[in-house]
């Protein structure tokens, strides 16, 4: 039976979303426009994902630091691609301490301009090279249309910047980045992305090219997950960072930057979750077991305990409901925050001198032996959730990938089963503007590696440059 | 031999304390006047703090959420001593998305207000209650005078704030929190501190009242470390936060809120730091130990990575200095960096069995055989310097506390040996505006244990009512 609070996602998608993020309790607007309050359920998978990329950043090397919030116009005006990429939505600071600024700041809407003045100061020899940063910060852009952790005036992220004394150095940087990214998404959010270069039209502002790493979601609907961009010395030139090199020339430095948001939130909701509220991939959720004990029988109580002891022992993160609430109310609870795992202690089980188990993902439920190693029966649920999701979203993402040769054909998938479309295409932004006319779609990313379809752009009909996957995008 | 770079201690302690920031890479200033960028060095500090304080604060119960940077001035305004006291220093953002803004809203200066209205919306009844919500974030106050970590436009926090269903509750929490903050301070920051309850001028704006830890410097100036504020129902009368109690009547809700920020970086440096850099305590160090070899013998190489690898698995963070410098030079910058053990390996020692232990705290230097185990001598080491530490800063402490009976013996306390100076006080303001005529003292808590002195207000010569810890203050 699905939760009452919630709209069946096959009915209305958009409306089903908005449900999930208010039965789970992950966010919740607040009186400033756009903006997001992150609830407790909300932001413990923000922290699980943070301390596991963080992890992930400085076993490659990825040192944190804090840059200020603000950056003064002309600062923000020195790289010219970006200043009029990110111009039309920032928030500016006019006044300050009770007094008219003489130069306006804005909130940063990404830190690109902050890292480069400071590597400007600190860059003078090869010696000093490389420098990888980064930073977990809140950001802001002052978008129109806003969805809670999909499209937000703020947001949380991180933004790694390097620099480098060699081109070949910061292009290798920029592919590992995408490569921890894609790896995170498929280890622990179970989420299959793919990965490729941007379009020009689509790229970063001020990037040589960006990196990108998308996935599907159960609608049929693109996300842009996480990107990661080579500069090259587009920035370096602008913010003068020069180092001497081997040779003990001037040369300017070689940048990437990447990053990663709270809207990663939104994509595990809409790739796993379903009727009853939020489904969680084990190695991403913040509490992996909850022990329901039914009655107060001090047998059952003690069992819990026990349980809740062990699995925390063994590194699960477990807890027993203690609330005073019904069995009934304490399922439904377990299931719509996700938690994959449900152990349910009851009389008649314990008669047989048995114990249930419930798996959030199926919704399956068995008996095991009370005195069963519940270590191991847990371990082997939650890896078995774990890898069950992911293939489960493997399966709906290969269904939903479509290769097609004619313009006809992409029109047709695109208004019945939207998906990610691959099509061959000629370089021409006049094409990749075509192509937008069906509702939206714009060019996820140029996949590198595949060979061409037909050969031919699927608009034009000129010889094709590039095999491009295509989507409908949020 | 002190460090070059660092002006001495006694000599300038003002000039001292930004040669440490500088020569240790702790932050560095930017284009945004008065706000920092804080360096990995400085950075991976703040980390220890934020992982410590984190599970200190998840082990009494509470969890953390994101509320949103922007404070529209409306909802600013509804309590009118907040307001008051955070608007001379509020940046304001009037400008959006290229648009005037309709309302113009300040960067979070401090975030009562937004926890208020989010409050006001989930509270419904005593069985909602408490809330215990803390957030990391950055902040801003547009302060005239800046100082790295001690004073600056916007620096990093974390803010708890708290609702209950009593004020008993509330008042428990304030206290309690103060003592985590107390514990911090003691068993990770080897600082000892001093607590009590702020002068109704000292106090938080909208606060009943505040809690407060205070720290001595070196320099015998104080610094208010962290704070703890109980506001009883002030904010939730502003912003209507009721519930249904018990007996099933809507009562305001009864709140706290408490913060610590990068400041205590600042105390770090001046309570234990030196002429020759950085010193920290083993508990709150990001590097424990730095391994230095001594030549390039593959013996020596060996046992470095022996030794890096051991104490790693015994959970001490450990780190071979692989760089080709002097022995000299690595010597030094571990010692500017204030790494509390260094391990030196060098061939002399090493036909004699030994390698060198070199403390930071002390500068003493001693053998130990080369096959001792490394992980208990290096443990016993790390206790010993974290103890000498907190003792070391415990007894300049209590040599800089005074008890004075007169105002003529406070003057000249305050003109020739600065430090905590305890005195009566009879509750008059004007008395205590008589005191900041002393250099700027102000009262740094009110000691609410401590019997008085000699019963009479050290300015009026009144019935004291209270016996006060006054300082000099950054």
């Amino acid at each position: 039976m699905a939760n009452k609070k919630i709209t069946s996602r096959d009915l209305d998608f958009a409306q089903w979303y908005t449900d999930v993020v208010n039965a789970a309790h992950l966010s919740s607007y607040s009186k400033v426009k756009g903006c997001l309050v992150i609830e407790p359920n909300g932001y413990a998978i923000w922290e699980k994902m943070q301390s596991t990329l963080d992890k992930m950043f400085k076993e490659t090397g990825h040192k944190n630091v804090y840059m200020p919030v603000l950056i003064p116009e002309s600062l923000m005006q020195k790289e010219g691609e970006l200043i009029e990429g990110f111009a039309p939505e920032a928030a500016w600071v006019t006044i300050g301490g009770s007094k008219e600024l003489e130069e306006k700041m804005c909130i940063r809407p990404t830190s690109e301009t902050l890292f480069s003045d400071y590597y400007s100061n600190v860059v003078k020899s090869y010696r000093d090279l490389p420098l990888k940063y980064n930073q977990w910060a809140n950001v802001m852009r002052w978008e129109k249309e806003t969805r809670p952790f999909l499209r937000s005036r703020e947001f949380l992220w991180q933004e790694g910047h390097t620099v480098h004394a060699t081109a070949a150095e910061a292009e290798a940087e920029t592919k590992n980045m995408l490569g921890v990214y894609e790896k995170f998404f498929r280890d622990y959010l179970a989420i299959p992305v793919i990965t490729g270069r941007k379009t020009e039209k689509e790229k970063f502002a001020g990037a040589e090219y960006t990196l990108t790493v998308e996935a599907l979601m159960y609608n049929g609907v693109s996300l842009q997950s996480g990107t990661s961009h080579y500069f090259g010395q587009k920035f370096s030139k602008a913010y003068d960072i020069k180092f001497l090199n081997k040779d003990n020339n001037w040369e300017y430095a070689y940048q990437t930057s990447w990053g990663v948001t709270t809207r990663m939130i939104g994509a595990l909701i809409m790739v796993h979750s379903d009727d009853d509220g939020l489904v969680l991939p084990p190695n991403i959720a913040p509490l992996q077991v909850r022990i329901i004990p039914i009655g107060d029988d001090p047998e059952i109580a003690n069992l819990a305990e026990n349980y809740e002891k062990t699995l925390q022992k063994a590194g699960i993160s477990a807890e027993i409901d203690k609330t005073e609430r019904s069995p009934g109310f304490k399922f439904a609870e377990a299931e719509v925050l996700g938690v994959p795992v449900r152990i349910e202690i009851g009389k008649r089980d314990l008669e047989n001198g048995q114990i249930t188990l419930a798996r959030r993902d199926t919704k399956e439920k068995f008996q095991i032996s009370k005195d069963a190693n519940v270590v191991r029966e847990v371990e082997n649920l939650l890896t078995a959730i774990q890898g069950n999701l992911l293939a489960r979203a493997t399966a709906r993402r290969d269904k939903m990938t479509y290769f097609v040769k004619t313009l006809e054909e992409f029109e047709k998938t695109m208004n019945t089963t939207p998906g990610f479309v691959h099509a061959d295409w000629c370089g021409n932004p006049e094409c990749e503007a075509r192509i937008k006319e069906i509702r939206g779609t714009k060019s996820r990313c140029i996949d590198e590696h595949a060979p061409l379809i037909t050969g031919k752009c699927v608009v034009c009909g000129k010889p094709a440059k590039h095999h491009v996957i295509w989507g409908i995008q949020y």
